[in-house]
């Protein structure tokens, strides 16, 4: 039995776990994330990794797989940037190696996802596949003939970045119009907000559960008011699903996957969002009539994925590993 | 020495030609193209197969490699369908191969003149690349990871179809606001008549040039008008331009490319054309700080592109080849 330590390094927390050659989660670990120390992201890193091993018994762990958000080496040694923690340039995968005597490997989180999802979950029967996740922002993983694209600088993939509205909403990422400014979450929560500011008179159900503060409306609330039959709310929601689906119909213009799998806080809406988001989907998808269209699925592996997946690529990527 | 022949099967003439190794053009054939009669396609085909391994010596010919518009089977066997040819679910390998004892490959046209200037033109050195061909449409083909990028049917690189303008102009696929209906020569074209027609007092050159029938304005005629210097003319290709960078910048974001080849008649107008897309992409790109800006070059192949990336894909995929 050959196992695999995953560890999903985020912004606030670190989740890791031991994952076997099927997918399946053994044992768990966490820690606060200190994110802006550079010395103790790595100590909390090995801290977790060493825990799991002694829950498992040293000998069969053989490789650690790292998802963090940023951009990684092509190598999958090194963070060259990521947004959110302290790292810039820092070997991680060496550091790591040194102090657990095993092999290390790094990965975008979103890939990771995307490798996990691909590998062992809704994406498993497929060689070609998109992973879009809709949270905070739109991010995703691309896998091709049974690779992940990662790109020249392991920058591939950012699809919430593709320009879908000249002149539109600015974006976090310094231009207007982007993806992401249409189909995340925080999207819906901007036109959930205007709406009730707008003070429309069919807003009752949203404007009861922000208090009437549009300013305390959630994505959360906008779902969960629409899944109670609420019009206005339901109405949010089809908007941003025939914006995810006219989005994907680009990316599968240039990418032409087999399925798309649908993951992040957004997906948690379900049909509320898929089912407008399949039929802009199957209406904007060029070549139409001479293609099957490809299947808009929700994600199975959920948190787990990130984790998941880096210990699989890592597994698979060990020198005198299998893969 | 190993030879191939690649055969770029267009609309209106079959073009051919014997390949070296190196990429290297030996001798070439061409025909006329009996678009709508696949028996006679296929027996033209056969015939330039034939001269050129007359004129080559046959016996160091070793295979054929087919470049045609249309979606080709992930085998590179069967046409699935071509726009302009008579071809549907045409097993068109197995038919040359019958008639010529040799090895068979088919590509779609694009991704063959992407992995030509891949292989041997303007993208040799680098790893990961996108083919933007601007021609009356844009078309295209991605190389990841020296590989082509074909997808689940082989319709990958439908770059032109990605949308950048909801609700904009009607396309030739069904859709609006499709990048080729901003970025192509018919673009160009389109807006170059609309200019003249407005009767705007800065088109005079132009005007004249088409002796003051819009209709009769072609791209060529607009770029030649540009290069002399006239400024509605250069206003028109900074427009293209700044589509075609704005573009870009989108696919840069999904696909992280090392380098964009720009082929196709609007390549012609060089600088005037590329400026602007180089500007507007490096304006554009996000994440712009964090990673190289791809550089945007002209394609180096010209038409032999599809060809002597045909011939070399049925080269290196040939059984018993070195590939």
């Amino acid at each position: 039995m050959s196992l695999s330590i995953g560890v999903d390094v985020g912004g606030t927390k670190i989740a890791a776990s031991t994952v076997d050659e099927h997918g399946r989660v053994r044992h768990q670990a966490r820690r606060e994330t200190p994110a802006q120390d550079v010395e103790a992201i790595a100590a909390a890193i090995v801290e977790v990794v060493q825990e799991l091993r002694d829950r498992q018994g040293s000998e069969q762990v053989q490789s650690v797989g790292i998802a963090c958000a940023g951009f990684i080496d092509a190598a999958g040694a090194v963070v060259r940037f990521s947004p959110n923690l302290a790292w810039r340039d820092e070997p991680l995968a060496e550091r790591i190696a040194a102090q657990t005597d095993l092999f290390v490997l790094l990965e975008n989180d979103a890939n990771a996802a995307a490798w996990g999802e691909f590998r062992f979950g809704a994406a498993r029967d497929v060689a070609e596949m998109v992973m879009v996740t809709l949270g905070t922002g739109v991010g995703g993983g691309i896998v091709s003939n049974h690779t992940v694209l990662r790109g020249t600088h392991g920058m591939a993939a950012e699809i919430g970045h593709m320009r879908v509205v000249p002149g539109g909403h600015r974006c976090g990422c310094g231009n207007r119009g982007c993806w992401e400014q249409y189909a995340s979450g925080s999207a819906l929560v901007r036109e959930a907000r205007e709406m009730v500011a707008a003070g429309s008179p069919h807003v009752g159900e949203l404007a009861a559960r922000c208090g009437g503060d549009p300013q305390k409306l959630t994505g959360a609330m906008v779902t969960e008011v629409a899944q109670a039959g609420d019009a206005a709310a339901m109405e949010l929601l089809e908007d941003l699903g025939r914006w995810v689906g006219e989005g994907i119909a680009s990316l599968v213009a240039i990418l032409d996957p087999q399925m798309i799998v649908i993951g992040g806080g957004v997906s948690a809406a379900g049909d509320l969002v898929l089912d407008p988001a399949r039929s802009a989907f199957a209406r904007q998808l060029t070549g139409r009539g001479h293609r099957r269209v490809a299947d808009i699925v929700v994600a199975e592996l959920g948190n787990d994925a990130g984790m998941i997946g880096a210990a699989d690529l890592a597994a698979a990527r060990r020198p005198d590993g299998a893969g």
